[in-house]
């Protein structure tokens, strides 16, 4: 059994963490560190887990667990890894945003690697730390990666996305205040959130001169959970080359389904799927791209690297009941 | 014109008496008391009103307006009124619960009176001081004076009222929390809600006799607005005696309509109405009362006490246009 | 008083023209014909009209009434005025798509004139009969007109716009039975929308050298009322030049607000306000709109262009109470 | 494994059935039975089966398959069962309100048992047919069970609950529209629902004593999944009594859970819990309800039945991800 700690145990993704793993037939959860929660049990913080466990949060880690997942705040990662020291051999999934970029990515005389499994599949498997990628950033790169895989990216990139209010943190805030959010969409960041740069650097890594414009209007939906994006570009090439070209890029990744039916949200809700419809329209391909922002967008990709990382079959524990409705 | 003055101008029941005044055509809005928004424009804290007024939130009051509404919260209606003075001719309605009963009503030699108009509309109009009701205490009572007015009150009552989001305040709690509230229900202070005060006194002020049990749970609903109340209790009367009864009852009364038909909440929300459906069920008598908790539940009915005390029509300013959906 | 006729009574957007008429100062309705419903009151179809108006459906028209408003199904219109016949002075506003285009706007040796009052507000006080504008093409157009009116379109124009459930019509359908609808979202025409014709027309009215596209993909949304649009496109001017054309082009027309604070869709919603937000990102201005569908998106628009028509207040019985939450 | 066959396959609990076949490591699906999408893929009717499965739609039934689910409209499974013959060993789970009742039980010269593994946990595994229970049947049953198990029903019980858009099925009808359902309530059924007769049966098969009303009043709410009911009824016992009572009674049933906080419905939805709260208010016992209704209320429940037809844990495959949100 693969023994993990979960360091920020109170938050949206750790609680989805717990969701998955206290099913997970390979993981058994050594500790969840909260100081805020440390001695109350884990319902009291996520009581939906009731009669799943009976673990209480602490406040000591066991630094020799084999994985450990940093569920904290954004900024806060870089700070608990300095203060905090585990085993050689512990592999470590950072779901914030302190390490994605290569920039950020050197620790320890080691590197942080992107966790996109679409994307670095082999790199995860190999690796010590995972920098998990943010869920925009998710949706938005497996829309656009099979183009980047064969330098098709030539035109802008126009994108609008919309995503659940569990995407804002268990914060409270004006903006997820249910009388305000309820039945109200609004946009904030547009042109410039930060999941773009992640974005880029992706792209470039597998199309080195794409450096056209993305631009990107992130909305907050009254929803909880999902992320639905829309996005065009020109390009030359038909429909029936999109799809294959998709199909092709994606055929050995279990969690990327793509086809030419219309869809919507909820069919990728409460899944770790990512669903891509793809529509030629004129000179431009329409990609809609759906995801759970928290599943794929965050938690469910920490266990499917997980999964990749100790050499488990890459869906376990991930086989999800759809929501449906 | 009635020049009026609001104390407490950042919260639900301030914004939403802002939203009918703005268009009351015998009022005019003298100032908005806020010590937290003074010198913001009203559109800081309600920005729906774009267009509607330039008035800017202040921290003085000035004593000398016709009307002043408290909008503050429950126990601070009392302290405010200690320590600012208003002229001998001011009238005051009262939002919170500081006055509702009558061991609490009394005020520099004179007393507050219980502004439900359909309990009380001769008072009303005399009144100096009005008590505002409580939401619930509204829908609840309403569903039933008509039977206490003719001492039909014999056995317990049995309520469900489930309230929108905006009945919890603009305070950030986690049972607003959108993620929490969308497509959760949940209940609380069952059986012993600070309501059940103020709905026996009224009761009792009809129905000397009347200590049968009011058992009621209140819960939270995933809506924003309305309140959707179910009552029942033992009564021999039959459907045509009820109805006729409801009927009679509210012939005077302009925003109190009774139905055989079925209904849902939608149909109150946005007006100032409150609708009851009557059914016998065997030996019960089940009526469904619905309002707008902001409406009819606080603020527009605050506007129904003030039109009264200064002899307009009742429905002033309150023919709104329903939501429909 | 104006007496007015409603053919089709039974769908949305005549029960909001409803909502609306019964609290008009100046109009008084004649009949509501429906076939469907013929013989019941208002009150089946519109529940919420209890309390105001005791009106029965009818299958017989007045053809001598002040104005005549066509709530029918879009390619319906046509067909009934054929058959249908209305006194000389007879005022006509049809809320289908039957006659916005010039090429279908010729009827009974007369025309057509598109009723979008910040366009055409001389046309319309000129006009016997009206075409009203589409939901999705008022919010576009609304954010567009200043641009042509100073020949400053110069790019292609991106919209991404997302309508409430009312947008799709009283029919029962797949995308609005609530189990599928809550929590989700979708798009459909993308690229393809109807609208784009006569949003198209009006532009190249004011700059009629305008030939670049506008990218267009509107999305089924959650709510249930309500248009949240964001536009952007290419502009040398700067954001005060902006606003400033913008506050300018709509200085006499108090439906439309122009603000550089950020907006969200209930600021409009129950109102016939359309509220621009508008940013400039590098070289782009983005434009934010929202406008309620059913209200300045079709009834409330409808009765503006009457009032407009007979000479009185262009907001008159329009000042309706923003919603809030 | 055990093969499968469904019989009407395009209904809301036979989706949710597939959803969780498609993942229970002990059952293949042999074929589903829908004679409107007979050739279509599932996914056509489930869209967000995409990748789970390939099957299509038959209009032909395999006899010989080892369990067959039936998920037809009330009244339709006795005249499918009359019509088409199954193999001896096959074992029948009937979704439907066809045989639940023991008037109504009888069939094939054996009978239908009522699958209420709470209640009948070894007439279950012994047996042949099984009526699965009803959604509101099974949230109100679990909170009494423990109740009648003692004889301790002296009183009447009074019932409010409330059910998501998916218990009014897949059918298209004015009470499900988007427009009309959202952020809505009303009632249905007050006092004569049709489960009340399995419910009394149930009672009174541990206490026959039973005799007492139980005043239930149905709503519909603007969520799509889940129940929350609340009952209260009078005894004399302590509350520390009853939470021993039920956790006793409750504790071989690893889907029931026993607590003395406060609940919501969202900690039960997606899961095949029921979750009973307990409070004692004075001379009451007051219980808290909470199930899905696709799942403890019908096709999860069906499953929970099947793996004790088979000798199978009973939780195999209905270890479900909670949604949290």
């Amino acid at each position: 059994m693969i023994k993990a700690g979960i360091i920020g145990g109170a938050g949206y993704t750790s609680g989805e963490l717990l969701r998955i793993l206290v099913n997970h037939p390979k993981v058994e959860i050594d500790f969840v560190f909260s100081t805020s929660q440390a001695g109350k049990p884990l319902t009291a913080a996520h009581p939906d887990l009731i009669g799943e466990t009976g673990l209480v949060f602490t406040d000591k880690i066991n630094p020799d667990v084999n994985v450990v997942f940093l569920c904290l705040g954004h900024g806060k990662s870089k700070a608990f890894l300095e203060n905090n020291k585990f085993a050689l051999h512990t592999r470590i999934i950072d779901l914030s945003n302190d390490f994605r970029l290569d920039n950020d990515a050197d620790f320890n005389s080691d590197s942080f690697v992107y966790g996109l499994p679409e994307l670095n599949k082999n790199k995860i498997a190999a690796a010590k730390y995972i920098a998990n990628p943010g869920c925009f950033a998710t949706a938005i790169q497996l829309a656009l990666l099979p183009l980047a895989s064969e330098n098709l990216l030539e035109n802008d990139v126009h994108v609008n996305a919309i995503t659940g209010s569990t995407g804002a943190g268990v914060q409270l805030s004006e903006t997820t205040h249910h009388s305000w959010r309820n039945s109200n969409i609004s946009h904030y960041k547009a042109f410039e959130h930060q999941h773009l740069a992640e974005i880029k650097q992706s792209l470039n890594s597998l199309q080195e001169d794409f450096e056209n414009e993305i631009l990107f209007i992130p909305n907050r939906g009254e929803f909880t959970r999902g992320i639905f994006a829309t996005l065009y570009t020109k390009t030359s090439k038909s429909k029936e080359e999109l799809i294959d070209l998709y199909q092709t890029y994606y055929k050995e990744h279990p969690f990327v389904w793509v086809t030419a039916e219309d869809i919507s949200l909820k069919m990728a809700v409460q899944t770790n799927k990512c669903i891509l419809s793809l529509e030629k329209k004129g000179d431009y391909l329409l990609v809609t791209s759906i995801i759970d922002n928290l599943l794929k967008g965050a938690s469910g990709q920490a266990v499917q690297n997980m999964n990749l990382m100790f050499g488990l079959e890459e869906t376990t524990g991930l086989k999800l009941k759809p929501s449906g409705f």
